[in-house]
């Protein structure tokens, strides 16, 4: 296992929601990583599908890893959106995410979030937002 | 309690997700939602602070309720946007959502969410989306 | 007219765009502003309804102002999010914005547009997005 | 050129706005779509950079036809949101967009828009949205 992977996998176990949920940090690498959440139970909604806000928790966290993998420790989401595409079910759910620009403070970042049944993986939500560094703004 | 209430006070409870975590439905009228959750050690990031994931799991919860309240139960949130103002941290999240505009199959809703700490409320997020009975789209 | 208003309108008709399309800055204040685009041809689509292009500029550049009005001149839109609600008939659009939350370097803003016939108001499309100072990132 | 580019271009032609600022359809393709606007003083704002507003309005557009190409004609853009990524100078702007899902009514398509000077391209913005066929949702 690369550092750099061990220290985001570090980070990802240091947030006691994720680890909740059982999310693990599956690729680790300068404007690229991946989190996969087990589809348990817990994670569901009535009809038996992943709850849309675990699909976003996804989404919402492994853009923030792909922005800190270019950015440096310490960044936070400041924004994102995401559309939901199919219902999530099967066995884990897989979030890859990509930098498609970085400044000094900010990156805008993109990731996909598939549900995976055995080796089928399908597509089930997008999303895009932008990773900032803690600090760079203040409340006036 | 009115009936509509218990209605979506249920339909909050049938979702294990949304119990796990102990998010309660406050309020629920036609074109309005409002969704608490508590702020244990286990909705936490690694600062201390409330995990993004859990404030947008609340913002997309509340505006489907919100959309629901309106074009009746089978609705899923199919997008949404979220930006973070500040570090969610207190005794509880509460998130208020409201119809900005309903068609016969889709609606759009905006939500705020509100950190308390003791009495006092502070924004820490703004969204919106669109909510869309389930059904009025399949894959081709 | 107030001193803010003239600043502001300086501004906006420093935009060649702006002006193409005959906008004006009906409204300016701290944490507020109104800009209104006269309903012509040349700003329709093929169906005679106001283009898309045109109400998310309105929701742009309304925002922008608003969030230069906290955060002082020097500023862009750094994203946003557009819901179109109605199709956009009549003799001018109005979008009306104001802010939602303002740090030293960026602000929160949401804006509604509106299709006005005679006195009548339509809301056709609501925004929200991060208004951001010019130079508070870099590419790196 | 192929039937379905002609079927596209006559389509952008008769949109009043898209020839008000030159916009020309350079590929069109099911599941893809490429909209391109000279660089003209008319289309800038007071930097000299081109109007947020028309780079939001080529991300609009452009994930219409992509959406157009799947879901046939009669479509819209009912919701979308862009990242600015970079002040767009230059030549042209040229967007580019693709389906990432499609159903019956509606799909989901993302964009990015480069700033081309002489033949270098830069990532000017990103978008995503929801292309919906006209008619499929109506005010209660």
């Amino acid at each position: 296992m690369s550092e750099f992977l061990a220290i985001g996998r570090a980070a990802l176990q240091s947030q006691p929601f994720s680890t909740l949920i059982g999310a693990s940090l599956a690729h680790f690498a300068p404007g690229e990583a991946v989190i996969e959440v087990p589809i348990s139970e817990q994670v569901k909604q009535q009809n038996g599908f992943v709850h849309g806000g675990v699909v976003s928790y996804c989404a919402d966290n492994v853009i923030t890893f792909a922005g800190g993998s270019v950015l440096g420790t310490g960044v936070v989401t400041s924004e994102f959106k995401i559309n939901y595409l199919r219902p999530a079910i099967g066995d884990k759910l897989v979030a890859r995410a990509s930098v498609l620009h970085a400044g000094k403070t900010q990156a805008v970042c993109r990731c996909e979030v598939y549900a995976v049944t055995g080796g089928e993986e399908k597509l089930c939500a997008a999303a895009q937002g932008t990773i900032a560094r803690i600090g760079t703004d203040t409340p006036k």
